[in-house]
C-alpha cells in the first residue's frame, strides 16, 4: 500500500482514483465470442444444448434436463449431512437477513379526492426470478440467502436457482440447505452461460424468468448483459469490490488493516482506500497490514489489490466527507470520534459500517443487510439489492363523473397545446355525455 | 382495426402479439453513427462543440454557452406572457402531480437489536439530475412537470433542464413557466444529442449529472443509451406507446374508441389492444372508431397504428386477466361490471385506468400519476417513473461489542467455508480483543 499524501484539491485527484477502477464489464473479445455462441445454442436448441454443454463443460452426463433438477430426496440428504453448527450459523444469518429485509417492505396505498375519485399505487412482486450461485473452489450459501430471502418476502411465485455441479456431479450441501431455508422453488445443476441463457429464454425444462440475480465470473457477467437485450432484467452490473475506510486516531489500526485485507482478498482488481486525518494512523495501519498479509492464504491476490490502493491524508472531516461522497464507495467503514458527522452527511455509498466493532465481513454474511451493492460510483444513482429489487409498482386512478368535470378542461387544454387532439377528444366526449 | 377472434390458448398467441412490438431501440446504423460522432465531439470539445452544433442544427448562433442559459429576465417574461387560463391549468396539474408523488415518499428507518447494535436504511436523493424536454412542433410542459416535481420532492440539489430553441431561438413560454413552478435550477437552450452528451460529460458551462430523464426522438434515445456506458443512469428504455382496454357490455363504446385513438395518435408503431367478453362491444367500438378517426388531425398516423392493432374476444374475465398479465401493458383501461376482479388480480401493468370516466389522457396530464411508464412488457419487472427514480438508499450497521460476540462465530464459520480467510480474520481479531 502506498502512503501517498494526496490533496483532494488536485485537479486530477478523482480521475486518478477512477483510473484504478477502469473496468471493462463487457469482457474481452474472446469472452464475448464464446458467450454469444453458447447463448445462441441455448436459444435455438434449448434442453438439447443444455445437456450437451453440461456434459462438455461440467462433466456431468445426463439424458434429459429433468435429471439436472435437484430432487426432494437429494435435498433431504443435504439436510441430514450438514453439521448442526453449520445449520445453526446459516439459520442465524437467514433470520437476520429476513428481519432486515422485512423492514424494507413498502405498502400499497390509495387516497380519495373530495370528488370521490381515487388514486393509488399497488406494489406487486416480480412473478418469476432466477438466482445464479457460482461454483468453483468453494460453495457460496450466503449468495443464496441474500437473494432468495428478499425474493420470498416480496412474494415472487417462482424462485429458480441454478448452480454448476461440482466434481461429484452435485451442488454443495450448504447451498441446498440454504435454498431450502428460504423457499427456492426449483434447483438445477446447471452452470455458467448455459444457466443464464436457460433462465433468459426458457428451455423445455427450465422456466424462463423475468429477472436474474447473482454473481459470477466474466462469462456469467456477459451472459447477464446479453439477457437484458432480450427483455430480461438483471440485478446490477457487477464490478470489482471496493472499500473505503475513514479513520482518525480513535480507530484501531489492527482492525482497519484486517478490513482492508478482507476487501483486498476478493481480487487483484479490488479497490481499497484508507482516508485519515492522522498520519500516525495511516502508518500504523500500514505496519499492521504488512504483518497480517503474511498469514493469508490469498496473500498474492491481496498484495496485488493493496498495491493498487491508496491512503489519503485529509485536512479535516469536511474534506473527507466531500471526497467520500464524490467517490461513492460500495462499502464505507467509519471509525472516528464523530461518526454521526459522516452518517448524517453521507449521500453516496452502498453500505456503511460504523465503529470499531463493525467489520465489513459482518455485512457479507450475517448483520442482515444485503451484500450485493453498487460498485464503481453507481451508489450515486443505485441502491444495493433490496426488497424493491424483487417488486415493482402499478399506479391506479378511478375518476368519478364529478372528478372528470373538475379536471377535464385542464386536460383538454394541455392536450390541445401539445397537438394531441385525440387525447383531448377522449375527455371532450365524456364531458359532453355528462352535460 | 381488425376484428380477429383469437384464442389465447393458441401456441403462438403471445409471440404474434409481440411481433407488433418488435422495436430496435438501438436505432439504425445511420442514427448510431451520427449520434456517436456528436457524442464524441461534445466529450472532446465541450462548450466549443456545443456552440458549433447549436448553430448548425438549431440555427442559433452564440459566442458562449452561457448565452444559451435561460436568464431570470426571460423567465419573468414567460411568466407575464402566458394566459391566466394556461397558468391555472398547469398549476392544477402540478399540484395534483405533487400530491400523488408525495405519497410515494419512503422514510429512512433504523432499529436496535437486544445487544444494542443498530441497523438502518437512509434514503438519499440523487444529487444531480438532467431533464430533457423535446422541441419540435409543440411544447411539452407536461414532461417538465412529470420529472421535475418528483425530483424536487426527492430533494435533488441540481435539476438541469435542456430543450432545443425553437425558430425564434427561444424555449416555449409554457415550458419555462412549468420549470419555474417546480424548482428547476438551470435551463439551457440546447437540444438533441448535444444536450444529452452535455449532461453526460459536463462541459465548461453545463454541469455533468448522475441521471437523465425525459423523452426524445431516436437520436436522443441512442444518446441516452450511450450515456449509460459512461456511468450515467437513465429513466428507462423508451418504446412505442401501448394501451390495452378490457371492456364488457357495461362499457361505453364511444369512450373506448376515443381512448384507443388517443394512444394510436402517438405514432404508427403504437400498440392498441381491445379485449372483450362481448362481440357486440367489439363491433360497436369498431364503428365508433371509424367515425372518430375521420375527424383527427393525426388521422394518418392513428390509422396506421390501428391497422396493426388487435381485438381479442375472450371467454371470461379469468382468461382476460391471464392475457393482460402476460402482455403487461403500459396503460390498462378496465371498464367492466366487475373492475375489482381486475384491480385485485393485475400484477403486470404500468398504470391502470378504472371505469368509464377515467380516460388514459387524464394520466398523461393531470390525474397526478406519472406518464413515463414501462413499455414492451417491461412492467413485468419495472415501475414507471416515480419518486424512487430520483432517490437511492444506503444501508447502515453499527455493531456493539456484545453484538459482534453474538454473531461473530457464525461469520467466522461462513467466511472460512467460502474460502475467505481475511474476512474471517476481521472478526477473529475483534473477538480476541474482547476476551
Amino acid at each position: 500500500m502506498n502512503i501517498k499524501i494526496q490533496s483532494t484539491k488536485d485537479k486530477n485527484f478523482f480521475s486518478d482514483l477512477k483510473n484504478n477502477l477502469e473496468f471493462d464489464s463487457s469482457g474481452n473479445n474472446e469472452v464475448q465470442k464464446i458467450t454469444k455462441s453458447i447463448v445462441s445454442d441455448i436459444k435455438r436448441q434449448g434442453d438439447k444444448a443444455l445437456i450437451k454443454l453440461t456434459g462438455q463443460l461440467d462433466h456431468l452426463e445426463v439424458n434429459s434436463v429433468s435429471q439436472l433438477e435437484v430432487s426432494k430426496a437429494r435435498l433431504q440428504k443435504a439436510f441430514e449431512s450438514i453439521p448442526e453448527k453449520t445449520k445453526k450459523d446459516l439459520k442465524l444469518a437467514a433470520e437476520r437477513i429476513y428481519n432486515y429485509h422485512l423492514k424494507q417492505k413498502g405498502e400499497s396505498w390509495s387516497y380519495e379526492d373530495d370528488d370521490g375519485s381515487s388514486y393509488g399505487q399497488k406494489i406487486t412482486p416480480i412473478d418469476s426470478v432466477g438466482l445464479y450461485v457460482p461454483g468453483g473452489k468453494a460453495a457460496y450459501p450466503s449468495s443464496v440467502l441474500m437473494n432468495a430471502i428478499p425474493a420470498k418476502i416480496a412474494g415472487c411465485k417462482e424462485i429458480i436457482l441454478c448452480s454448476p455441479p461440482n466434481k461429484e456431479g452435485e451442488i454443495a450441501n450448504e447451498i441446498l440447505y440454504a435454498a431450502s431455508l428460504c423457499g427456492v422453488t426449483k434447483i438445477y445443476k446447471v452452470g455458467g452461460i448455459q444457466a443464464i441463457s436457460g433462465l433468459t429464454f426458457g428451455t423445455e425444462t427450465i422456466p424462463k424468468v423475468y429477472k436474474i440475480f447473482g454473481p459470477g465470473n466474466q462469462f456469467v457477467t456477459v451472459a447477464k448483459q446479453l439477457a437484458t437485450k432480450f427483455g430480461v432484467a438483471i440485478d446490477m452490473p457487477a464490478g470489482p469490490s471496493e472499500l473505503l475506510v475513514m479513520a482518525d486516531e480513535s480507530a484501531n489500526a489492527s482492525f482497519i488493516a484486517s478490513d482492508l485485507l478482507s476487501q483486498a482478498e476478493h481480487g487483484a482488481d479490488s479497490q481499497v482506500l484508507l482516508v485519515s486525518t492522522s498520519n500516525t494512523i495511516i502508518e500504523n495501519v500500514f505496519t499492521e497490514l504488512k504483518k497480517q498479509l503474511e498469514e493469508l492464504p490469498r496473500k498474492e491476490i491481496a498484495t496485488r489489490a493493496i498495491q493498487n490502493s491508496k491512503s489519503i491524508l485529509v485536512k479535516d472531516f469536511k474534506e473527507s466527507l466531500a471526497l467520500i461522497n464524490e467517490y461513492a464507495p460500495e462499502h464505507f467503514i467509519v471509525c472516528t470520534k464523530n461518526n454521526d458527522f459522516f452518517i448524517e452527511g453521507i449521500s453516496n455509498a452502498g453500505s456503511v459500517f460504523i465503529g470499531n466493532y463493525t467489520p465489513e465481513s459482518a455485512g457479507d454474511y450475517a448483520s442482515g443487510t444485503n451484500h450485493t451493492l453498487p460498485t464503481n460510483g453507481y451508489s450515486k444513482t443505485y441502491s444495493g439489492v433490496n426488497l424493491d429489487s424483487f417488486t415493482k409498482s402499478i399506479t391506479f386512478q378511478e375518476i368519478t363523473k364529478t372528478g372528470i368535470q373538475n379536471i377535464g378542461s385542464s386536460i383538454e387544454l394541455m392536450a390541445e397545446a401539445e397537438g394531441l387532439q385525440a387525447h383531448k377528444n377522449a375527455v371532450t366526449l365524456r364531458l359532453k355525455d355528462l352535460k
